[in-house]
């Protein structure tokens, strides 16, 4: 639980909020990209049925977070790291929680949904200060400045995997990929009762199932190359594609997690190594609008599955289907501490420069959707 | 050939010019996208190589234009609808030839790249006034309001396929795909020696082969449904597959030609019925962000191909290849006569409003490079 | 018309060979293999939801043949060539027609479905003699010897695509895919009212659409090749598939015409070269295989479409279904003569001889089902 | 190690055969399909580069056998049921190993290459008899008579994954599919350092990586249907696919372990439910038709990778590339104890009845190829 003053939430909102954080109806692409100069930037989208009440924030050094895990007691931290954010509010508290950041040392922090996340048995003794999973956002952010020092870190940190609901309903469906501006990437899962913290060379999270089944599927798209393999003989016939763009024949068309995790390998790993940083974030920007996806195009039945998704609007005209689409997308510069959001709702970008918010000495809030159609820089909106 | 002034051409850009007209170099995407008030907005992408001097134009109804195939008797005529374009230099005149526009009834024109193109032996008397196929915008644009209107006048009107360059070269290889604002589109094409005007009821054109043939092939998609089928048992195994997105699965996940128009149905067809013009153009960009391929993605040998893919430039550190890629994406709202346009090296959409010109009374240009990065309304730019 | 005596017919009998002519309900596979001897083997397949009364028959060199389309002259000939066949019974007249045959010079004939074939119009005097369709087999294995003998006799020989129906029912739903033993095929397809005699180099055929759509169709698969890429580092990741078999990865799965093209030129052309006839004969039998579709595997609602998805009987234990199976396959080695069929409730290939029939001096029949379980070598059944 | 006289076996065999056991060069589907009077038969396929002197033995009641992993005491039990086998040569000792068999109470027994077998460190004292991983065929076939007794024993029984060759190479890479008369299925596989006994409700298993890998990759095709969707209206276009078998379009067409893996289990599950033993084998006949993997249809660098591929014979005229392709292929009848086995030599099925052999007291083995093309029921060669 935080430490800083809690605000009122409605009760209308924290149904919808609850209802988003469950696994099933929540989805997201990260992935990181390199430029031609190793500068490294991170793309991530959030897909969701409804919209949720984001909070873009801003958090200086210094400030004071607390984190508590069931009987536990609590955790406190004071922030090493300024860092940005897009959060999104704990279904019982109302506390805004991390779902997208970036510190003022180039570390990120993407928070990615994960139904089957089980964390180790409790066998802490409850006076012993323990991390509660949905507060990794705050802890790695305000505390380290690479994932290395994550890695360290959380192999003396007891970390819990509470549940978000009471009655024990849901226990934190995420896992967690990070980046650092060293180019250097690491996934966090619970699974199986484990803690697991991996090292993940190719930079590229989705969901389920487990980290290390996706990195397994990924020995079946060997061949993959963005060469195009245009012209063929055979038997003297003269075979030839006139158009570009046969090399990404063999990915797979699927928007499934599993899909989506090997198309992201593919656009990251083979996307133009750009020669600057606007470039790079351009070259970014088309990588990530190819795992863009618009109401509709899939639709589940929403009274068939679970109760979040009865809360979910339905698509136009068609009320008993939802959509899972891209809430937002955002690009991070890890060198620049820059991040850019586009919200659903907007046809395009806007910009949040931490390095411009030293001078701020408490936390900031700003609801996204009042800034997300307005100036295309918008750091002002959190230091006004 | 048009009437209004030549402005001076540098030798080096037609040369590129030149080069970027050829076929086998130049992918396209357009559909169209109907929200539930039945109002229509068309999306289109440019795939080449290389950037060419694109300019944003404005042509007042009145504008005097002159087309000549060959040693054809020059065809006059004026306009009769103002109309917005996108165009490119005509390789050897180094006039301007509309590759996008929208006219002030709702009337889009995409040129679209077609190697294959085939028109009629010239059988027309030379005294008689035939328009050159590379001219169809300007004619279309200038001169109707529907596509029935152009479907009318084109079984009066003989058009020639052209060369494009001296020496027979470059037989105007493109295709046309029309739309307008009550939702209807034709497609003319000249294949085998004909001339084909031919309905295109699903809005949707790429690039080769024939029209014909895509209409074909989608036979082979009559599974197609953005219905996630997500439960499956078998044996007494329930096999669920926790993320929503499966329902894509079968769809072509090639970025040719053939891939591209498959999927331009299905997004165009499924994505949600917006219900306003706003929705209705950011649902369409996110459609149209499924289309956007970032250079490198896919990558051809430079000089293995032809004389085209030498002149462009190979993607960064791997000089001996070149990438299509998505130079400008475009979108356009038939009922509001708006032209959004978003290239390469920019995040974000610029807009221009026919509306907001109808006081001009002269052509202006305006190099779409110079306004890519400026305001999201551009419009000022055409009218200073 | 045959001139051979008329065997009697039951009329249920005729009422599913009627239907089982449909074109929506009859899919097949052919293609031609190569061995490393350039001897050439020829493979089909034969789809149908339901068994009909086939006959194996020989017709000796000397056999008078007639063939009559609708008001026209018969058409009369004499064997030059023996000929093996497989043949199904004319829905109104009981005639045998052939459906796969071989005659004595290693030409083959293999009848296929084409439910969109559409023939000249008849604009020949009555009193001209002119050829059925459906009579190609009789005519083309009884007259000559290679397919460019085939190719040339057409280009004056007058053929009329009859209706197989009263009341102008069922116009002949077939083309044609012929082989000869030099390697070279042929398709002979009527389309748009045209007569085609098409060079087939692929030597693959199977039903729609028109054999040329295929071709364009092949330039989508140009990236087509056997050899396994089966190691693939990214980022410092070592990829391994670990089993042998990706480099299928981009065939298409689909059972329809289209993809079994795509594959049976795949498999036709990258399996083993043999070296020796017996192994050339096992390697297509495993070819063929791989286009041997079981019943149930796929389904069509019975109901829903044309009268003979009616009759024909739905798979067990869910009526209203049927399936299209793989009724038989047949092998034939060109160079050798020998017909090979293995009906859909045989475990095992059975052999035909023509060579061992050269004393055979009239027309003989044997019905398919009476032999397919019996002695491997079947020769002896039309010569007891 | 076997108690019956060991037969001789020269080197250069031996050579082969250790070489033939290597995991990356051995592929193999193995299927349970049941028939509608819940009678279930076993299809199995094996692929190697290479042919091996495979035998076909049978094994008597009473038969004692002995197996020995590393200095632990050998392991001695005598057969309570007899069963047929098929056998490949140990490495070392040269004593045959059970690839494929069935017992006289129709357990069946499948040995699958998996590279990745990881068995427990070996924590049993020297003095406890324990079963060496490679000798589970004799011992689940001569000693149990379902899956679910299995299961048990391997509770209690220690067994050890050994090395085939000197030096601690080659670690019994394999794991185990079993089946038995009354449908059910399970899997032995040793991987990361434990020994997993698994319920296989769905009766398939192919090779790498691990089951439970398999299995939750199954969650990716719960779209799977056999049902043909043939039919689509969109904005009133009619699209229509003319033939059959468009059901099968999402299937994976990868001939690796993993797309084998999903391709079985749909044609497992949906291939038509037969209604006697006859139609029962030659339905799973034609299911695993479609699991024959020519030889050429993939290849591989003969250089690039392990030493047993330096052992295997080039494809013709192409000696650099090695192809795996399908050894032989068995069908077996749980209930009736019939064992087909088809090679790739041979264009048809011999057969071996158990039941005939009740009165043979002895081991007899033959070699697969001196029968593989002689009479179709080869029972005879066991009983002479």
């Amino acid at each position: 639980m935080l430490r800083f003053p809690k605000f009122k939430f409605p009760a209308a909102c924290m149904a919808i909020a609850c209802t988003a954080l469950a696994p099933a109806v929540l989805a997201c692409t990260s992935l990181l990209y390199g430029d031609s100069n190793n500068q490294f930037y991170a793309g991530r989208t959030l897909e969701l049925p409804m919209e949720l009440p984001y909070k873009v924030s801003y958090y200086p050094a210094g400030t004071t977070f607390g984190s508590q895990a069931d009987k536990h007691h609590v955790l406190e931290f004071t922030g090493q790291n300024a860092f940005l954010s897009i959060g999104m509010p704990d279904p019982v508290s109302g506390d805004v929680k991390v779902v997208e950041g970036v510190n003022e040392k180039g570390l990120t922090f993407s928070l990615l949904a994960f139904s089957s996340a089980e964390g180790p048995v409790d066998m802490v003794d409850n006076t012993q200060a323990v991390l509660s999973a949905i507060d990794l956002g705050e802890w790695t952010l305000s505390q380290f400045d690479t994932v290395a020092e994550v890695k360290e870190a959380l192999e003396e940190q007891p970390v819990m995997v509470t549940s978000l609901l009471p009655l024990g309903l849901m226990k934190t469906p995420f896992h967690y990929a990070l980046h650092d501006a060293t180019g250097k990437s690491i996934v966090i899962e619970f699974a199986n009762g484990e803690k697991n913290v991996i090292d993940n060379p190719l930079g590229v999270m989705t969901n389920g199932p487990e980290f290390s089944w996706h990195m397994t599927n990924m020995n079946n798209y060997t061949f993959m190359s963005n060469i195009d393999q245009s012209k063929l003989e055979i038997n003297g016939v003269k075979l030839e594609q006139p158009d570009s763009g046969i090399a990404t024949a063999g990915l797979p068309a699927s928007n499934t997690s599993v899909g989506r995790f090997v198309r992201a390998v593919y656009y990251s790993h083979f996307a133009e190594k750009a020669d600057d940083a606007d470039s790079a974030i351009t070259t970014l920007s088309h990588v990530m609008n190819n795992f863009d996806r618009p109401r509709g195009i899939t639709i589940d039945n929403r009274f068939r599955d679970s109760i979040e998704n009865i809360t979910a609007p339905g698509v136009n005209h068609n009320r008993v289907y939802t959509s899972e689409y891209t809430t937002w997308i955002s690009l991070t510069n890890l060198q620049k501490r820059q991040l850019y959001i586009r919200t659903y709702d907007s046809l395009n970008y806007i910009r949040f420069d931490l390095d411009d918010l030293t001078d701020v000495e408490e936390i900031r809030h700003v609801e996204l959707k009042d800034v997300a159609s307005g100036p295309s820089n918008a750091t002002a909106a959190l230091n006004p």
